[in-house]
């Protein structure tokens, strides 16, 4: 048995975690306090308010979920689908497959609503479904892919939602923090998302939000919540405001001090400046793979700047090139899931990791391990043609 | 909005999260690497291992769930009960009802064999209540009773499901690390633990472990397990050692190194000793109390010695007193929680916190206060009483 472990030092560009601040890293060792401690409650009161700014929301019921973003989905749809419902779901890639799972585990049904994955949800083919089924509780789409890089029009959803008196359910896993989401303006009904993204803190967390329309349901529904640790009646008893806390679960009290310093964080930079940044980023990050010969899965128009599914070659070998810049470089970028598996490699320009460093390291590295590997490409005119971007937006 | 959170510095003597040994707050903050990443991986196949060499089990599906120990709970109800099966749940506190909460969630039925607060599970109702339901697919009770402190006979009662071919399914939150505890030889079929007691890491991993004999009854189920989230099927496409790990949910990558570095602690120590230190530090603990003129819930036979739910008269008064132990001592110790709120105290002496100077501490704080508020009592004697004992051990 080997003794302490000990990790490599990476720089990660994957699909998430993203690479965490030091200042978060340093906050998660903080010495463990009680989770009824009065010091933590005021925290915890700080961290639902930062949830809040970050969300663009005055929802009362914003809290981080004691557990990763798949826990965070399923939060939303025990509490908020009762069995024998339907629940419309756009699915453009992995993610709306798993929401498939959740309503379906929950005993409802759910009407799937397929696109091309890349693409954008088709907003004609969701009104089509709204109109079609009239008794559908929830419209449901991922705004964020992450496994394609493409990001939907979720606005325009969450109002035909509303206009078929649905609750507009979204996934933002990806999104929070690194480009425009408006909880209230857009009229989200509830809405989950990670830490491991764009706010660069650890993974385990799932930031939640429920709007009064979707509490309201959560209040009368006539079956239990099927989860006793994901039910939000229970755990607002600890995390609400009203008649002190009462126990439900053990909150993982290290954790929030990262939550709680990853949200000062970004509410010092401000959001506008982190989407802007994320935004920057990603344009020199295009030109420099552009500059390689190497394509982009997603139009610029609906590419969220912060995953880029990059398509490359027949020829090259996926999983060489993965382990060559791992091995090399300490560089990790994210392969391809599901319907794009072997075909895309996923780079994440998240949170931290948005910046010109890792953006003329991945460009270097990844031209100097194609050209070592025989495909011929100019790693030096592809950081070149990225400083050209940032020099245009001075 | 305030900046960045600084908690106090706390002693942690209450029913957990337990005081957190400093090398785990180190080896939380190391640098985060990828969910996928190779040293990852390896890193945990080792905590795997570590967490068979702690339940003592050679069971395959060994594995930390990435959520708190009520999630671990919920992990093991929800992949071993089917709606409209049986399962006898034997209540001594709390946890037990949580049980039944969980039993009723996956559309089965609880079969409740009640015992009075404070005393272990009572042997022979439960023998009656498995042959009272021969149908009954599950024994469920817990070991080591976090509300009142009461170690039950894991072993008997074990070979009581066994006898009557039901699945043992057993509750060792508290247990975990601080006294006896064998998966293989009693013939566990499902425990789950936590990490923020006896293993003094930080809370928000619960570690649990299936028999053969309860992956059989999973595999052979005739529903999909309720939750996507905690659906072992999937779980263990990540944990499992058969072709590669598929990608189910993030892991809590920083939240495993400090698990790692928990069991390589625990295991550095030896099992046998840790048990043996905690037994060695409530034993002094105990005379101070009694020489306080406190009692205790439980029997010595039946006490667990990480976690003391310790009595005072009525005159006390309850919250003044932990007050006071927070704001003059920075020394936190448990309310009574259920029916024995107001009660008892909760003192824990857990894994890292299990010494000799937690208990002197925690006798001359808690004598210095009840002084202070007119309990007349000699906290010095407390003292001595404690240090004859530890003499004693030499």
């Amino acid at each position: 048995m080997a003794g302490s472990f000990h990790p490599p030092v990476r720089t990660l560009m994957g699909p998430g975690p993203s690479d965490v601040n030091p200042r978060i890293l340093e906050a998660l060792s903080r010495p463990t306090i009680g989770h009824l401690d009065p010091a933590f409650i005021e925290m915890m009161d700080e961290v639902k308010s930062l949830l809040q700014y970050a969300f663009r929301t005055e929802n009362e019921l914003t809290i981080p979920v004691s557990a990763p973003g798949s826990a965070g989905m399923e939060t939303v749809f025990v509490n908020l689908v009762e069995p024998g419902e339907k629940v419309i779901i756009c699915q453009n890639g992995v993610f709306g497959g798993r929401m498939k799972e959740n309503v379906e585990r929950c005993g409802a049904e759910p009407i799937m609503v397929e696109d091309e994955w890349g693409l954008p949800v088709d907003i004609a083919k969701a009104e089509q479904a709204l109109t079609d089924h009239p008794d559908a509780v929830a419209l449901a789409f991922v705004h964020a892919e992450t496994s394609t890089g493409a990001r939907s029009d979720a606005e325009a959803l969450c109002k035909l939602a509303q206009q078929h008196d649905c609750l507009a359910i979204v996934d933002s896993v990806t999104g929070l923090g690194g480009i425009q989401l408006e909880v209230d303006a857009w009229g989200i009904d509830a809405i989950y998302s990670g830490t491991q993204k764009c706010l660069s803190c650890v993974p385990g967390l799932s930031p939640v939000s429920f709007s009064a329309k979707a509490v309201e349901k959560i209040k009368n529904r006539t079956h239990k919540v099927q989860s006793w640790f994901l039910d939000t009646n229970l755990v607002m008893g600890y995390w609400g405001s009203e008649g002190g806390r009462s126990y439900h679960h053990t909150a993982p009290v290290n954790s929030l001090y990262a939550l709680h310093e990853a949200l000062t964080i970004l509410k010092e930079e401000g959001l506008e400046n982190a989407w802007q940044r994320h935004a920057n980023n990603h344009a020199a990050f295009a030109a420099g793979i552009q500059s390689l010969g190497l394509g982009f899965v997603v139009e610029p128009e609906y590419r969220l700047p912060q995953l880029n599914a990059v398509s490359f070659p027949d020829s090259v070998d996926d999983g060489a090139v993965r382990s060559a810049l791992l091995k090399n470089y300490d560089l990790e970028i994210g392969a391809g899931l599901g319907a794009l598996a072997g075909k895309v490699w996923r780079i994440g320009l998240m949170g931290f990791a948005s910046n010109p460093t890792n953006v003329n390291l991945c460009l270097s590295a990844l031209g100097n391990v194609l050209n070592t590997l025989g495909h011929e490409c100019d790693p030096a005119a592809a950081v070149a043609a990225a400083s050209e971007v940032y020099s245009s937006q001075q």
